[in-house]
């Protein structure tokens, strides 16, 4: 029932508590930007400010967990219209090498570092899954606010951080197995296949054919007919992606890619785009902070199980992506392993899945959590830090959105 | 929790109901383009067509239902952004005279034709309620895609209506009291009251203010600042109007027209704020459609007491409106009146509260719902068929959104 009546609080409290993210993001944005620090980490803290460990205005709940999902995917979807296919193929080798020890590594210390502190086998395995997956989402947004998407270390960050998506959720999907006693390899196959598969044709044949198309997608009668066809692309891919057993991200960065070419073409797409990312990425970044209920970190060996899986980490990713991307030279390798630090969404779900399967316990699941909270904060300024040219100031900013807009 | 995962098919299947609902919105509204009706009339008909009634791909939900909330709340702010709060002012005593006669008219022929079908006192208040309150999305958007809103009828449409949605919420408020046997007049008058001083606040001094702050505004470190605040002002006065008994789309609306005068200095607004009002808004046309159930409609009389309650509600809308304009000629009259038909999602929730309250019988709900619905797809070739201007044609379109885009 569509609801435009004060008597139905529901609709009213969603109202308030988008109204009362959106705002405490942006104050939050506004003074991180003042502070020369990465606007992310502002919206991240916001949700952990309001969330129910600290201020509890906002609870997280099943409605705002699908705005945030709707946020990073609109998220990547802008990711993708700006990295071109090409460019993305012509880092690839070093994308899989970076992706690929980016995973190997983590997930042998997170599983070592488990076992020393106590855990079981299946414990361990969940431990070593957690610190796999990179959080693209928050790299992106950092890389892109700084218009660095397309320097070729954002370009390998990003084509690793693809490859890491598919190969952790197939960890993943191994370490449940293991959990339940018995693994489908069946499964685990036909998963990577079609995840393969998926990527390939979107990205390679995808590209072409929408280019081809654009001009015909332009010809209809429909007003803005590109931007509307880009939008349903994004949600068909993100749902195939799911369907298929991969995450709904990794479709909507596919479609965006897919659509870089004609996206050039058409100058206004970007802007309205940019008007519906705005618009939902900070739920997701605030859902990101309010999934972090500080009271867990009451006892001492929690706070330091959390501190040593946090370092583990950090440390695990940077030499693993690191070590693969060495051929480019210290300062780009440096920059690579960074950029695949925050594991924000990825680590959280791993950890809630763990939890529900009653395969880690209750201080294991804290420093998850920790972990991939502490991670997602404190890549940002070293982004920014290690960035090849200096932030643009707000001026800066400002020309180059208007001169996006007239081009 | 936020779920990237194949395993939770609840947000797989979110995703997927989302996708069919704008793919097979665009399809619609790109038919109807070519026949040279309203695309509004083909979204709202996409969503007959999947819905329950006919073929039952995607099932109204709580969820949906948010997502229509949000999509008709940024149609009604981006009216806004096009209105100028003095153009409304120069038409005011007009749009007055307009609102209140539309609303007596339909009121009292709701409430004798429900007699004359037999009914009680309680559902012959309801079935005038019904046919009371007008639904401004609709013909705003069937104006704005015109390119007619700064009309001085579309500005004495828009205006009237907004009296009619206060007034209308008043009389429900008024004939639900009835209904439970007690009438609460302090509430009625307190909500009347907030309800003028929440309109003319926000439309009068709201404007000034937010044109003299814009330049601090848009000297804000975070990316369009004004684009953000102007979100933000959207979503925290629907929540105030929602709070004070009015509806949502109120508080939006005023919250637009108050950014209205600073948005002709910040090019980028509408674009950024169109490419989220286009996401959006094809979940509340949609959702529109779904709500019409044709099983209802196997009795013939059923059918003949919808006919007869469409009749009176078109004929009573165009009469009561159209006497109020008479002053601007017959002509004007005439647009005045049949813009103010469609009734759409306020007919709806009158009609399911009366559902609910056992005040009106199901065989008055179907006849309401289809009051609802028939005003809604009826009205929009009209407006269009008596529009001052030719409507233009699609490049006219694709050539004035360049101009938008670069102006």
């Amino acid at each position: 029932m569509l609801l435009f009546l004060a008597a139905d609080s529901g609709h009213a409290g969603l109202l308030l508590a988008l109204f009362t993210i959106l705002i405490t993001a942006k104050v939050m944005a506004e003074i991180f930007e003042r502070l020369r620090q990465p606007a992310v980490v502002g919206e991240i803290l916001a949700g952990v400010i309001i969330g129910p460990s600290v201020l509890g205005i906002v609870q997280p709940s099943e409605i705002l967990s699908i705005f945030a999902e709707i946020g990073v995917i609109l998220l990547l979807f802008n990711v993708g219209l700006d990295i071109k296919p090409k460019s993305l193929l012509s880092v690839g080798n070093k994308a899989i090498l970076v992706g690929v020890l980016g995973i190997a590594i983590p997930f042998v210390a997170g599983y070592y570092v488990a076992t020393l502190w106590g855990g079981n086998f299946a414990e361990a395995m969940f431990m070593g899954a957690a610190l796999v997956a990179t959080s693209v989402g928050i790299t992106a947004r950092v890389l892109g606010s700084m218009g660095l998407l397309n320097e070729s270390t954002s370009r390998v960050i990003l084509g690793a951080a693809v490859i890491d998506d598919i190969l952790g959720l197939m960890i993943l999907s191994v370490v449940s197995s293991v959990s339940k006693g018995t693994i489908n390899y069946y499964a685990i196959i036909a998963t990577a296949v079609s995840a393969i598969v998926f990527v390939i044709v979107v990205g390679a044949v995808g590209a072409r054919l929408f280019t081809w198309l654009a001009p015909a997608i332009n010809n209809l009668r429909i007003s803005k007919p590109f931007f509307k066809f880009g939008l349903i692309l994004c949600l068909g891919l993100s749902f195939v992606a799911l369907y298929i057993e991969v995450a709904a991200i990794i479709g909507a960065f596919l479609a965006g890619m897919a659509l870089s070419e004609a996206t050039e073409d058409n100058p206004g797409m970007r802007q309205l785009s940019h008007g519906v990312m705005e618009f939902m990425v900070p739920f997701f970044l605030v859902y990101i902070g309010m999934q972090l209920d500080v009271t867990l970190f009451t006892e001492s060996d929690v706070i330091m199980y959390s501190l040593v899986i946090t370092l583990v980490a950090i440390l695990s990713k940077m030499l693993g992506c690191g070590l693969g991307a060495m051929n480019m030279g210290l300062k780009d390798a440096m920059r690579v392993g960074v950029g695949m630090v925050p594991r924000g969404e990825v680590g959280i779900v791993v950890a809630q899945l763990g939890l529900s399967l009653a395969v880690i316990d209750s201080k294991a699941f804290a420093a998850v959590l920790f972990m991939a909270i502490a991670t997602t904060l404190v890549a940002p300024p070293f982004i920014k830090l290690l960035a090849p040219r200096p932030a643009p100031t707000d001026e800066d900013i400002h020309i180059s959105d208007v001169m996006t807009r007239i081009g």
